[in-house]
């Protein structure tokens, strides 16, 4: 079999050039992140198939990059009986956080502020701005059932956008809030069946691209009956000015004070994080994630039409692993997203080149005056320089111009007679 | 089926302490090898299935994680003859970084100094201190065919090393020289068939293990011829002061040049970066890899019986990828390794506590006064402090145990009455 060059379909490799402006975003959220007291941590890339299967991920369950058993063999698992694969890349990070949490919680302390950053797979189909590695960046609350867990969430989330995006011209974002108890009232009050909720939620989340006919016409396809579409439709017509406002229908089969803890949480989030950040009850977000079981946010970028980070509440995650609930809420950056966005606005030249000497050494340069190119070298590292030592090439001026625009402030050509 | 807590077999965990080290030493890594001139760059953790497969790996090529093609399944594979797995995860960074320079050399400098800090993944038996995920950090020179290249590798290898485990009192490393042609030299030399090499370098390379009777026994029960392997195993005898001086009976069965230039790198790396790094010429070092051609090298940390960096140069395989041979030398940190060595040094300790105040909030406080609390903290985290907000437990003593223990320089209880 021949050798191929390109990588795998919809993955990446990432230039110098590219890795400066990534590694630059990671440690301004590294940064922020830890000013808030989270702290980081890490699980492997891989994790146990019946893991990855449980139902927890939604429609990310279809796209999981399943990872054959070792010793794995069409003419094993025909005569054994055996399943192919045994693990399988994680398609986000919130569930080996849970399953990290489950089987080092006595070690952590409580609650605990968890952060990740990390890459995630999946095989989606790839398209602008959708790949299948990318990297996500996550900060996660353990153990706090409080909706100070939400507050610190957004408040450092919002912190972080902003710090990344100071240097452009992006600083209005708009924060999505409504809670997956509201979505759940809402349908069952029009009349869908609770193992209908979910069906109805996928056409709900492609109103923003399909409008309310389009979901009407959807769900009615779908064989629903048509006056609990109405109904249900007729919902999102009400006042969004706050949650309790336009819960105040729901009657009973909303939750107690889960409309007021959403408008205390938006309410708090906007003396605290209002500059550029405008904090909007949103009864359409719905979030893919089955996990969800209370709050639920959403950032966008005004001017872009997808999100650049989401999150909310999954207080029975971590209880599937240990048979204990413990509540916990997460809120991720979608870290490629962001790195398109500051692209376009041409943030990497926002990053001051790192500037630095490069000695190109002629060939004809005996031992002894190679070595003390070297040490000169590491004298001027000593002090902080970068400082480069290669062989000079025959076409010099192309090597040079090259070496400036890869940010040396000096090229220093090394014969036999110069003196250093 | 049941959720594991456990992660995958031979993977880890690891938890905020174990994370600050690990970032505090890739940090060091990333410092040292940009000050040289080395430019961060990245693949995807999937490679082709034909890339990974395509003799450059050794053994470690029976040791990849296979990642099924989409839509395979038993029944497909059958109906249709087609392969499980179309990818797999990369067993190192050398071959993928290949790809990338074969796929992107026209936007790169020549010559290009390579960098990667990244997780690759070998199905191995699981042992102390061995995983089946574990990080590489590699630095590479493409397009260098002079003993710059491994001069530089070796300077920057050896200063990274020394950065690393200053505060520690380990600073005594042995670098371990050799050539593959001079390894093939003598072994063709000795009567062994050019076929028969790669499976005498496995027996040689256990020499430290099971000694050269060990290896003796191993090469006859193999089947080669007695004479052979007693020839083979005298040149061993030979003087190892150096790389001249013990090739000198291998006549034209070495290239010209090889011994001579092996020395000059030796002389001149004990010259540039002699503290604490000691420099031999060691004829048996192997290195598993198929894919070396030239200059091979290995560190160890005196008082441990593992290699804790190694590399060498590898001369045609980018042109396995492009058809045109270009020029390649990398070395590796095996950073697991290092961190076992820090961790049973007690490196940890060496890290500075972070400090910063933790707050912990009555549940009584009403709305205000928690606003008040996350703006006070907002203030000193602009200053530069690290500050949490925590929900005070009704174990106080046990929670403010744990934050000190974490690092946190003071701890304050806020209660309604409480003035900030």
């Amino acid at each position: 079999m021949g050798l191929v060059k390109t990588p795998v379909k919809g993955m990446n490799d990432f230039l110098p050039r590219d890795m400066e402006v990534r590694q630059h975003v990671l440690r301004v959220l590294r940064e922020v992140y830890t000013s808030f007291g989270y702290r980081e941590i890490e699980t492997p890339a891989l994790e146990h198939i019946e893991n990855l299967t449980g139902k927890m991920g939604g429609e990310n369950e279809k796209l999981i990059f399943q990872v054959m058993r070792r010793g794995a063999s069409l003419a094993r698992a025909l005569e054994k009986g055996e399943s192919l694969a045994d693990s399988g890349l994680r398609y986000d990070l919130t569930l080996p956080l849970s399953r990290f949490f489950a089987q080092h919680s006595a070690d952590l302390p409580a609650p605990f502020k968890a952060m990740q950053m990390a890459p995630v797979w999946r095989a989606d189909q790839p398209q602008k701005g959708r790949f299948r590695q990318f990297m996500q960046c996550d900060i996660d609350i353990l153990g706090d059932a409080s909706n100070l867990a939400e507050i610190d969430l957004l408040c450092a989330t919002s912190r972080a956008l902003s710090r990344v995006f100071e240097k452009t011209n992006l600083s209005a974002f708009t924060v999505h809030l409504n809670d997956r108890r509201i979505l759940r009232a809402m349908a069952l009050s029009a009349g869908f069946a609770e193992d209908a909720l979910e069906t109805v939620f996928i056409s709900l989340d492609k109103l923003d691209k399909i409008g309310k006919e389009g979901v009407a016409y959807d769900l009615v396809a779908q064989g629903f009956d048509k006056s609990a579409v109405d109904r249900y439709l007729a919902f999102f017509e009400g006042d969004r000015s706050s949650a309790v406002t336009f819960c105040r229908d729901l009657g009973t089969a909303l939750e107690e004070g889960c409309a007021e803890n959403l408008d205390a949480i938006r309410t708090c989030a906007t003396a605290l994080c209002g500059k550029g950040m405008r904090f909007v009850f949103d009864p359409t977000l719905v979030r893919g994630m089955g996990y969800y079981t209370g709050p639920i946010f959403e950032i966008t970028l005004d001017g872009y039409n997808f999100s650049v980070a989401g999150g909310g509440r999954y207080d029975t995650m971590i209880g599937r692993f240990t048979g204990q609930s413990v509540p916990a809420c997460g809120f991720s950056i979608g870290f490629e997203r962001i790195l398109t966005v500051l692209a376009e606005q041409g943030e990497k030249d926002a990053i001051p080149p790192a500037g630095g000497i490069a000695f190109l050494l002629d060939p004809k340069l005996d031992f002894a005056q190679k070595q003390r190119v070297f040490q000169t070298a590491a004298a001027r590292r000593d002090r902080g320089a970068r400082v480069t030592v290669l062989p000079l090439k025959k076409n010099a001026r192309f090597q040079i111009d090259r070496l400036l625009e890869d940010g040396y402030a000096d090229v220093l050509r090394v014969y036999p007679d110069t003196e250093l």
